[in-house]
């Protein structure tokens, strides 16, 4: 996507690497091993960084000031696995993912969710990319609660800015750009036609906060015409919207429809797990925690406990997010690479874990994906 | 569900009717001409009542207060169409529904969400009821906006009260405990078997609200418990949770696994939305609005201006809604009866609207529901 002056390194490229909990340290190695052997990708460093509930319970720190530190001071880019959630309310506990994507400034969660041609999933089949904020809307998590007369009442404050709302619209045209000149490329194997964005939103309960957030994302389009005097750059882009409930039943009657969604965050969160249901498992939906200049992989599904540690997970949701990652980096050719590998894997059904109905493990679709991009 | 008073009524009960805007003026008809012909339902007087964003449009006001009076002092219940949403912020518009939600203190949207035996969705069977909580969450619409340095800045603020999380949660528990005993009744027929209540929050983000919601709701059981001397009324109902992103994932890929699902009001629309699309269609999902005393039938589509004013809606989620009004009104028999013709009718398949790839308008489906009432 951007062009990162890292293409022209010639040092090997420090990528922060946090496993976190769960299956999280099952599927990120993974990853790593995928990043190492794809032909065309560049050299890396691995920087393992400590960050996770576990480490919260050992230390009394979910995320160590020095895996921030390390992260701004030492990396190019970054790799998150999944965190587990205390189901209790845990005193001094607080999302490290959360509190990263602040921290580093990851405004977008860029998570493209896209079936592969030729499996059963083919009747219903999405190829969209879900834009969704990463650093306002509720989880800016600023809650009080109070006692009352009639028991306790707590508040949570929502926060839409025009600026924020602006920057993720923005991204969101660029994602669809990107997508629709990537078409252009294909020919006539392109599964879509027209470049469209969504606008994901519940502006006719919350008329001020989605209200802004609405005519935010919709000025981008104009704002970038003036800019250009009069032919801007995403001139080919539609604009349509779609209430967040329904969004989320359109998603699933006619997922074709869909091309670039863009979200407040917790819409955002909650419509990219729906739309990973259509892709058969949340094991294959890949995301990038997007800033300006530093971007972060991580798959969307959760640290799984009930399978964590037996060999089990499905690590393609990582490995795609590590191809995610490289294409955000501009390294375009091997992040192809490893998405046209995985895209066999699945097509030849013969290594799958158990989530997507098959008997192989974590190690076994690693593997997999390692013999087709090095045959 | 609750017996009232009017089970032993002699005069016409009285229902207002507010069709409001688009479909909901051609299915909310359908509806009132299936309660006046079902065998065995009580004697009613329809009250044509004005609500609406077209009214709005005519008058200045989205919900009279003439209605909102009459409601309260004249009437026994109601059912609700379906409101237009303008698109753009429109000074002084607030939506009528949400507003009579909190009016008549209606604070449980019960949404039953059943698939229907013997049609193609038999693969993922539903047979689940939502019970979305009403009057707050974000929906107590307390937002404000300010100018600052970097653009316009919106808040909102989502409340959580520990009163209206158990009181939603007691409800959900006796939904869970009506339905037992209805499958106990049905016998080996009945599609499920155990009685559980899955609390949907996010509280891995929303500690302190949704972790209010939570605990408000796993408190209900052991209070019953404790109230009734050590053997509560609730005692074979199991509990479970979700987290509301992996709940949209888990509702599309093992629908049969929930029972009852009892959310916050956002969560609540959304994950609702969500579940209609598992039986075909929104055009067949009723709810009823429910306060301690009062009533309100709705379908839980929109007013799809789209296909407004062509007989091309489907009546079935208002007649659904109607039947759950007679239910909830304590009319059980009556009720099943239409349940059981609104089924058939969709089993046999003849008489199908659009959204079901049928080809029928809105009143041959009446028309068929009516001839299953009155062969
Ligand atoms: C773990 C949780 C805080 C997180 C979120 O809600 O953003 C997760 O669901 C995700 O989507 O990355
Ligand atoms: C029309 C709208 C205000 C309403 C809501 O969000 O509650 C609708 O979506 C519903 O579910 O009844």
């Amino acid at each position: 996507m951007s062009t990162s002056v890292l293409s022209k390194a010639t040092r090997a490229i420090k990528l922060g690497m946090m496993p976190a909990d769960g299956i999280g340290r099952e599927v990120l190695p993974s990853a790593q091993r995928v990043l190492q052997s794809t032909p065309g990708a560049p050299k890396f460093e691995f920087i393992q960084l400590a960050a996770g509930f576990e480490h919260f319970q050992k230390t009394g720190s979910a995320l160590p000031q020095e895996t921030v530190d390390r992260l701004k001071n030492e990396c190019d880019g970054a790799m998150f696995g999944s965190v587990s959630s205390p189901s209790h309310k845990v005193e001094g506990y607080s999302s490290p993912i959360v509190k990263l994507r602040k921290e580093l400034d990851l405004y977008a969660n860029i998570r493209p969710v896209v079936g592969v041609r030729g499996t059963k999933d083919d009747e219903k089949f999405i190829d969209s990319v879900i834009v969704r904020e990463n650093t306002e809307c509720l989880y800016i998590k600023s809650e009080t609660i109070e006692s009352t007369a009639e028991g306790q009442v707590a508040k949570a404050i929502r926060q839409i800015s025009e600026k924020a709302s602006t920057r993720i619209g923005k991204k969101a045209f660029q994602v669809a750009l990107a997508r629709a000149e990537m078409r252009a490329k294909q020919g006539s194997s392109a599964t879509k036609q027209g470049a469209n964005v969504t606008i994901c939103h519940k502006s006719n309960v919350l008329s001020t906060t989605d209200g802004l957030f609405r005519t935010s994302v919709r000025s981008v389009k104009e704002n970038d015409k003036r800019e250009n005097g009069g032919e801007g750059l995403f001139e080919q882009i539609t604009m349509d919207e779609q209430l967040v409930d329904s969004m989320v039943y359109r998603l699933f009657r006619e997922p074709h429809v869909f091309d670039v969604v863009v979200a407040p965050n917790l819409y955002g969160d909650i419509i990219s797990d729906g739309a990973a249901a259509l892709v058969g498992s949340l094991g294959l939906v890949s995301s990038v925690n997007a800033g300006d200049n530093f971007f972060m992989g991580e798959p969307v599904h959760g640290s799984a406990p009930d399978i964590a540690g037996q060999n089990k997970a499905n690590p393609i949701a990582s490995i795609r997010s590590a191809a995610l990652l490289l294409e955000y980096m501009g390294y375009p050719e091997p992040a192809l690479k490893i998405y046209s590998a995985v895209d066999e894997v699945i097509r030849e059904g013969k290594y799958l874990t158990p989530d997507l109905g098959g008997k192989s493990t974590t190690s076994q679709v690693e593997e997999a994906i390692l013999k087709k991009l090095n045959p």
